[in-house]
């Protein structure tokens, strides 16, 4: 089977125990709760993390049918946190459609005629409290893994309430602490390790338990399961840093939320801090009276977009990504010597990297 | 040793390894994130939730060593929701300190000079990750409970994700919606749903877990655990109706939150229920003038509060508080035939109606 149709296998296979968990748990909530913790999986995306998860799994020797309550929930654990980000980051438009807390303050409105600012205020109320609803889910999705043995459940447990849950906590705080300091005193260093946090640690947990229930132990002790984490978490600062270039080359139908919103929200991306480093002072400038302005125009983006590509910081950061992706394959080859047992896996990596390709 | 004793002793038995889970996660956190999800636990409340679950233990013949991470766990469970629920209520004061979110403003404008709306979002978020960030150690918690057998503590974190928290986030939705609806729609039992929800589905798992924990079974297995979690949930309502007249008639200082807030923020107490039916149309109109008025004055607070005094609604509520409590020792006393084996739950019961007595 082509790679291609393998990977549609495995969402469709995924989709439905998604599904299950949300209606099941949804029987328990009021409607307009159920409604806003399931709207981001009504349009799922590409379910890179449980794929990543499954193959995993498959790499280490298990099968597939065994780790799919654990594919759920790192799709779940991915949703909640995008749903208490985008009340975060104040952001209207998340895979195309509505985020959260827009949706929360629509059905609001719709339903009591609630005025605008009280509609707000519930919108953001229900996102937060349907972040927690999914948060609720993935533990959940996890006690349920009924073949894997009740000490290999309690270790994904253990790791991904002591290791993953705050390490992706302290990414997104770090993200928003960079937002507050001046461009002039960020190290690259920093938002690199911003990077590895807030996208490589969920990656990097999808492809060490997704081992470990394929090899039927603690991803602790593992040395596979330590493989394939690196391998992941190099492919998420790739993958991450391809994003920050789509956010200011892309279109919204591709990416499916605005365009510029991170240099309106001020955002230190990996492209800003070498931008900022490279171009001149009237550049700088410019690129200060946009970051962090909601109201910049659209000349505005397109100005600092010029800058990124004149500066040579969107080049230099696109060929960084590459690096990183180099780098996990090779981590991936020591790790899966046998090309079969690892051609997967090398798919899933072409896939998060297509776009910029 | 007299039951007071045997309470702090208990309660100084849980604050450590609540401080140690604090500090070994923390050091994954950046600061700010750090001092804004221990915040609360630097002054912590009377702990009734922990200290229930570990005389659950006792009484199903369990030792209390056994279950510490557990009453630890339950504790940051209800830290969680107080972070969450001031964001979403706007509180400013909680056990008489800062809220998370205003802490997390005043840290956002100590450290970088932030201007009053950048440094409130700042804060806000901060609360919302420090919420996330408690809600993961006490998953961890769970897994540590090293005396318990795997199954069991599987058992635990089922009922802990798959029960509990969609029940308390229903009644938190529940509470919000309420507040949106005219006074005249709301039935007397949809808020005291909302109270079994939101304050007595957590009390009800304390007790259920801590009689698991004692009898070495899965809560769903055991007849103890399902009379105690009806036992706590009973004497859950009563403290919610309490806690309700405290925010009329009691003191800030007591109560350790703003006075009239639930006011302010238009919460639909029975208290309100009761008082609306009961009192005229031209009280009517000064009430709903108060409720959801965030500049209501203490002039109208103190209007309110005499109309829920003269229209009864405030001696009714208080004895519908009695008849909770009534109710709950009655099952208490059916489950634990002999006095010595509940007399400590009874003491744990009497300690949550002390207020209004």
């Amino acid at each position: 089977m082509c790679f291609e149709d393998h990977y549609q296998g495995l969402v469709a296979k995924i989709l439905p125990v998604i599904l299950l968990e949300l209606e099941q748990q949804g029987r328990l909530l009021p409607p307009h709760l159920r409604e806003v913790a399931g709207s981001y999986l009504s349009r799922p995306g590409k379910c890179l993390r449980p794929v990543l998860l499954l193959l995993s799994c498959e790499a280490a020797g298990g099968r597939v049918e065994t780790a799919l309550p654990a594919a759920a929930a790192v799709e779940l654990f991915h949703t909640w946190t995008l749903l208490h980000d985008d009340v975060i980051d104040h952001d209207s438009l998340r895979r195309g459609q509505e985020t959260g807390h827009i949706r929360g303050a629509r059905l609001g409105r719709e339903t009591w005629d609630l005025p605008e600012t009280t509609a707000a205020g519930y919108g953001q109320s229900l996102a937060i409290l349907a972040g927690d609803v999914l948060q609720g889910e993935v533990v959940h999705l996890l006690t349920t893994l009924a073949e894997v043995p009740s000490e290999v459940r309690l270790a994904l447990l253990a790791e991904l309430s002591g290791r993953l849950n705050p390490e992706l906590l302290a990414g997104e705080q770090l993200d928003m602490e960079l937002a507050c300091r001046h461009p002039e005193n960020i190290a690259e260093s920093e938002i690199l390790e911003m990077m590895r946090l807030k996208t490589g640690a969920l990656l990097g947990y999808c492809a060490a338990a997704g081992s470990a229930i394929g090899e039927t132990r603690s991803p602790a002790d593992s040395e596979l399961a330590l493989a394939l984490r690196r391998f992941a978490e190099a492919c998420g600062i790739a993958f991450q840093l391809q994003d920050d270039i789509l956010g200011i080359t892309g279109t919204e139908k591709d990416l499916g939320k605005n365009i510029g919103s991170d240099l309106r929200e001020g955002k230190r991306t990996l492209l800003l801090a070498k931008a900022w480093k490279q171009c001149s002072a009237e550049e700088r400038r410019s690129l200060a009276g946009i970051l962090g302005n909601e109201q910049a125009t659209e000349e505005q983006l397109t100005l600092a977009g010029r800058i990124f590509a004149q500066s040579g910081a969107l080049q230099q950061t696109a060929e960084l990504a590459e690096q990183y992706l180099t780098c996990a394959l090779e981590i991936l080859q020591q790790a899966l010597p046998k090309p079969a047992s690892r051609q997967n896996l090398e798919g899933w990596a072409a896939l998060m990297v297509k776009r910029i390709r």
